[in-house]
């Protein structure tokens, strides 16, 4: 937060966070009770959109109002951090959300309480406000670190350099948390699919082979389960670029369960769904079907252990795992009681 | 593996593994009893060597040979992955250490045994072979997913690519897990130093403000205890372009620790230390004194609990801790109770 502030008119993000501090005053003007209308982030509150092929938050909201002893202090630390949001937006700077517990803290005049006691407080409700305000947490510029790389044909501009992802070796380009396009253009494509695979060392093989090169795509990870910015950047290039997203997966419970964040988004981030899911994204693998068509020694199958058999389970009974197809690759890994892993293709 | 294996001389790391291989035939020629000596990589054979300012691997070997019938599976396995190492040598390919455990795993002919039922069995083998052989698992060609960016005034060279650390916006070059010269060149480096950040959002924040560019330096940084490959980035930097290495890192006792790792190694990788650790590093924060020197209030502080106190008291005992600027600087966050972070001073 070291740059100063450009004076420029304030952005639609800006406004937004500025407007929960008008709520306020607005109220305090007629002297009603500030309030603030929250959509309720849980399970309850979740549903599968079988058209849209998306997970979606509901409508339920709870009301956060000032006078009331059990949400006062809560009420009053979200103005806090939409506060802090706004000061972000004007400075034009990003931050983490370590950062911003940091900057919203501090010790109430005349007392000795602190406005926030641990980072649990503030999180939740920068969610809360991505939630209200219908803006991304990468649009309230709170970032996590890099991770995930990419390489392939693929050019983007970073704070105007132009950014060749097919002349960065083998390593490749850092993914930042915050790919929007304010942040990053996609300036050039030329790629004929995204591979989004799982493994960050699978993702390696693939790039020291220059696999994207011989099968002409942008190969993507995010090391396990995808970030939001690797996320993001699958479904720009889906939808900026009409690419195809292919994901290459692990066969086991967790394998399939990153492969439906991708294409249908999460539970618990079920806001961010439409903008992050990709439902035309389409699992390559690896499928239990595939060590019989193959071939592959029994014994590089690894025995499911007691949690991968509950979260297969637990897999079957969600919505958007009810396709015929699913309900017989899941029994068929429970049948069999193994689960294989890309490496062990690699013999 | 999917590459066909170039016909070209044997180099000096698959003359080592093969090496392994031969141990066994000469001693079935002279009717010995094949032996492999494995040095013991365990804290009693630890110790920190204060001339050179490095932890370094006592003398202390096992034999380990096949005629012991607790130790036959072991030597079978350990000759196993050699040979396993020797064919990525000929075929000048990396893997994983995942790879590894699946490409040497197989049911014994006539049996229904597998030479290897876990990775836990074969991960453990390769660092014996990295010591035995001083040959380390970046030249066994042995790597770990990406993990850690970098951006500054360096060109890189990887797989033929000039890859310009200057031009790659704010997200900038991943870093592969094996950076031996073999495989990424340093072209080019015009810094002055070099900035090895502990928190990735901490590193955000100064690539974001092209504080490299401000203040010519290299921003490294490994998200948390950084990686081998970011170590020795960080070490070539240092060795081939005679760059100071400063360390931004908590205040707290792991941070404390992350810049130790840096500076003289790591108690468990104690045989790396020569070739990773830095011991001209130089601490540059967050000190115990800082909150006091500049005024921090004390309300960002974060008490100590119970693992931090005693993981400092621990700290305060090894021989490298020793000098009376850390045993001061230790004592003092112990007095005050309080850890600070950097995000701390984002205000």
């Amino acid at each position: 937060m070291a740059k100063a502030a450009a004076s420029k008119p304030a952005g639609p993000v800006e406004k937004k966070l500025v407007g929960v501090a008008d709520t306020v005053i607005v109220a305090a003007d007629r002297s009603r009770d500030p309030t603030l209308e929250i959509p309720v982030r849980s399970l309850a509150n979740v549903h599968f959109n079988a058209k849209r092929g998306i997970i979606e938050l509901g409508k339920r909201k709870q009301a956060r109002t000032f006078f009331n002893v059990g949400m006062a202090k809560k009420f009053m630390q979200t103005v806090l951090v939409a506060d802090s949001l706004a000061e972000l937006q004007r400075a034009n700077l990003t931050t983490s959300l370590r950062e911003i517990y940091y900057r919203t803290k501090h010790t109430m005049k005349g007392s000795h309480e602190n406005t926030f006691d641990g980072q649990n407080e503030s999180d939740p409700l920068i969610e809360d406000l991505e939630v209200a305000l219908a803006a991304l947490r990468e649009e309230l510029h709170v970032r996590a670190e890099n991770s995930g790389s990419v390489v392939g044909p693929l050019v983007l501009v970073d704070d105007g350099d132009q950014v060749n992802c097919a002349r960065l070796g083998k390593g490749g380009y850092s993914v930042p948390s915050i790919v929007e396009p304010e942040y990053i253009e996609i300036r050039r494509c030329t790629a004929d699919f995204v591979l989004l695979v799982e493994k960050g060392t699978q993702w390696n093989r693939l790039s020291e082979d220059k696999f994207w090169r011989t099968h002409n795509c942008v190969l993507l990870t995010g090391n396990g389960q995808p970030p939001r910015g690797v996320r993001r950047l699958a479904r720009r290039l889906h939808d900026e670029k009409k690419l195809p997203v292919y994901v290459l997966v692990d066969n086991d419970p967790w394998g399939y369960y990153i492969y439906s964040v991708i294409k249908q988004g999460s539970i618990n981030l079920a806001f961010e769904s439409q903008r992050m899911a990709i439902p035309k994204a389409k699992f390559i693998g690896l499928s239990s079907a595939d060590p019989e068509t193959y071939g592959l020694p029994r014994n590089v199958g690894i025995k499911l252990n007691e949690k991968d058999i509950a979260r297969a389970k637990e897999l079957m009974n969600y919505q958007w795992f009810q396709k015929p197809a699913w309900q017989a690759e899941i029994k068929r890994m429970l049948t069999s009681g193994l689960k294989y892993e890309l490496d062990a293709l690699d013999r």
